[in-house]
């Protein structure tokens, strides 16, 4: 019989929900993997207040000194999240021999490489499938599932509490306000939803994948994002009505040794299949050579979802204690590879201006964008009585963002523009 | 560096693919994984005859008890298929202590028991992940991606012949037979295409993903197969007027101990993400508990879809040359499971008959289903001009197959039905 002798730390909502999930599972381990899995100390920093039922015979502390101070706990569980102290919690751990399992993105985005080396150097593991996706298998998809193979790009919805706004926002018509308090309302969205919203949840997520893509770490900083709150109900209606759907997009390609890596709600055809990824599921497009588009979709948070990757991993990891080496703690940079710069990346665009209805003013907005070599894929002026102004939406050909920024700023000095312009991506997804 | 020495037995599409792949790729294994690849023995029953240049070096045989008895090789790739020699070869191996790598799908359903049993007696690894899905890595996804959780269900598209033609049909308007000729011109079809348009291949997959699902081994013959071959473009075309696709489905089930599998076309609405799985790829989709629906999907025939299985099974074997166990060989039965007689499902049905144009006909259709207990969902009665007979779809609801057979039984008796009744389930996907 194999021990995994757990201390965990952090007993929020993913906390208590491997909690729970262990003990529903207890027995099924035991049978089929041979594995005592057993929370010996739970760490956290409110214990006291907290409903512990589940882990009466437990150590309970709030020092996690004591767990990482205790020979006989051989995994030690993070779900504290954050920087501060998770890295130096997982750093001890590594050190003094003990596997890791975290669902921390933030740890993992922006330190990954040091503490894949020193898993490596104490012959220990790091888990972490939860980090991306929660129980979705992604990082064991592109670390495991599918090898030999390079990868050309990956991309996806890969925040669950943003495309469930947006969902909301395209079905029920929505507001941005009404859709983000609705997701509160059930528990997708976290009273402070900034981290998602402005779209560093996606960022750090995509840092993670890059990395096992492509083999370069990213700084997290370097990667391009733009969030979905400016994302009015005039946008969404503007492009159903153009056979498209806005989603929020991670995006990552790789050409030769250049990668661009971004964040950003994008306009999607309505045939593509990340279009009928709706609410809090989360979808990921491995474009990979020779295999081809693999796309892997499930749902991407709550409590369960996020549980599960965590217990996949101490499950896994009672099967490879006697591994030497974990394929996603393989450290390998290609120093070769560089990140190309948002001003460097040519992408199509949805545009829409708030123009005074006069003659003459598309011929105005038409020609700036042609000064600076912007195509014109397809011009509507909508009709709207109520108000002087009305809204005129250009689709463009490729651009660089350098021209677009250019021409818009050069189109806001317009006394026809009232508003600023909203200028929105748009992306053919293979 | 790890040394994996195969022999390599069969060298068709698959074979020949795997040698282009390794080729291609095994200064980027020796790099990462620390691994040395080297085909050692390549053994074929018309090795003479084929393009083995990229194998120059290796030993050329017909006869593979020249990679059995030699014991450098540590890894025995199968893929010749069929059950004759390939369960010796691949139990020969294993006794001998020898890894084996295998794509062959009609083996692990029929006798993976035994072989799992035999891996673990021998203390080395049986590896099959492109038996299904070819390169999709839904085996890795079962055994290693989703853990802690139940499986409550498994569905999806799991033959890409199947789906081409059925995809052919649709959007071309092709016959089947147009369709089949186009997918065999584009080598998505044998020249003998019996076991994949008559199910057989979906239940062979199937019968793999229940036992890994479930962990019921379950004889293939006791599977409820149905082909495509019967898929009318009349079929297709009401379908698609009622807001359905059909596909190909293998579907399995368990309620408590008791599990249903299947295979059988399918109408299934076109809002389903199943119906935007079009062409050779293959969709599955995983209903675990507590993480909901997974959707794995992507390429599941070709050359090198499935030579990216077996790369990813060598390079993942090189990583755990040292396991003691590997997920995908544990072998775990719960006798209490049972499987469904296909007389005791209930599903919807689409019905399609061929009947006079007189008065009095549809009450006669509907009285006898009314009879045998079978409730009406919808009905449409086509016109048409140039024949005496008019086509008759009604959609049913809930109904077992044997209630069906016996209303269809009476109603071939009246006199005003001409030609055999169409009948496809409907099914309703979570």
């Amino acid at each position: 019989m194999k021990k995994v002798t757990i201390g965990l730390i952090g007993y929020g909502v993913v906390g208590s929900g491997v909690v729970k999930l262990l003990n529903k599972r207890k027995n099924y381990i035991k049978g089929k993997y041979d594995t005592e899995v057993r929370i010996k100390t739970l760490c956290d920093r409110s214990v006291d207040k907290k409903d512990t039922a589940l882990l009466a015979t437990a150590v309970k502390t709030t020092d996690f000194n004591d767990i990482l101070n205790d020979p006989e706990i051989n995994v030690v569980v993070e779900l504290i999240g954050g920087m501060n102290p998770a890295k130096k919690i997982v750093e001890e751990a590594l050190k003094k021999g003990k596997h890791v399992i975290t669902a921390n993105k933030e740890l993992i985005a922006n330190k990954g490489q040091e503490l894949f080396q020193l898993a490596q150097a104490n012959r220990v593991h790091l888990y972490y499938e939860s980090s991306v996706g929660a129980g979705i298998p992604i990082i064991k998809t592109l670390t495991e599932g599918i090898l030999g193979n390079t990868f050309e790009g990956i991309f996806g919805i890969i925040n669950g509490t943003c495309n469930f706004i947006l969902s909301e926002m395209t079905e029920k018509n929505y507001t941005f306000n009404q859709a983000l308090e609705d997701a509160q309302k059930n528990g997708y969205a976290e009273s402070d939803p900034t981290l998602d919203i402005n779209g560093m949840d996606s960022a750090h997520k995509l840092a993670i994948l890059v990395n096992l893509a492509f083999g370069k770490f990213i700084a997290v900083k370097d990667i391009y994002v733009e969030g979905i709150t400016h994302i009015a109900q005039d946008d969404i209606e503007h492009a159903k009505s153009l056979g498209h759907t806005i989603k929020l997009l991670a995006i990552a390609k790789k050409n030769n040794n250049a990668i661009e890596a971004r964040v950003h709600p994008t306009l999607i055809s309505k045939s593509h299949p990340l279009a009928s990824i709706n609410h809090i599921y989360n979808a990921f497009v491995i474009d990979a050579n020779p295999l081809g588009n693999v796309i892997l979709s499930g749902e991407g948070a709550g409590q369960m979802a996020a549980a599960t990757g965590v217990v996949s991993d101490i499950i896994n990891l009672s099967l490879n204690l006697e591994t030497h080496l974990l394929p996603c703690n393989i450290y390998t940079e290609d120093k070769n590879i560089s990140l190309n710069k948002i001003d460097d990346i040519q992408t199509k665009f949805y545009l829409r201006f708030t123009a005074m209805d006069k003659p003459g003013v598309l011929s105005k907005i038409t020609g700036i964008l042609g000064e600076h070599g912007i195509g014109i894929n397809s011009l509507t002026q909508k009709e709207h009585s109520q108000v002087k102004t009305v809204p005129v939406i250009i689709l463009t050909e490729l651009t660089s963002e350098k021209s677009l920024r250019m021409a818009l700023t050069e189109i806001h000095k317009l006394p026809v523009i009232k508003n600023k312009t909203v200028a929105i991506r748009m992306e053919k997804l293979s």
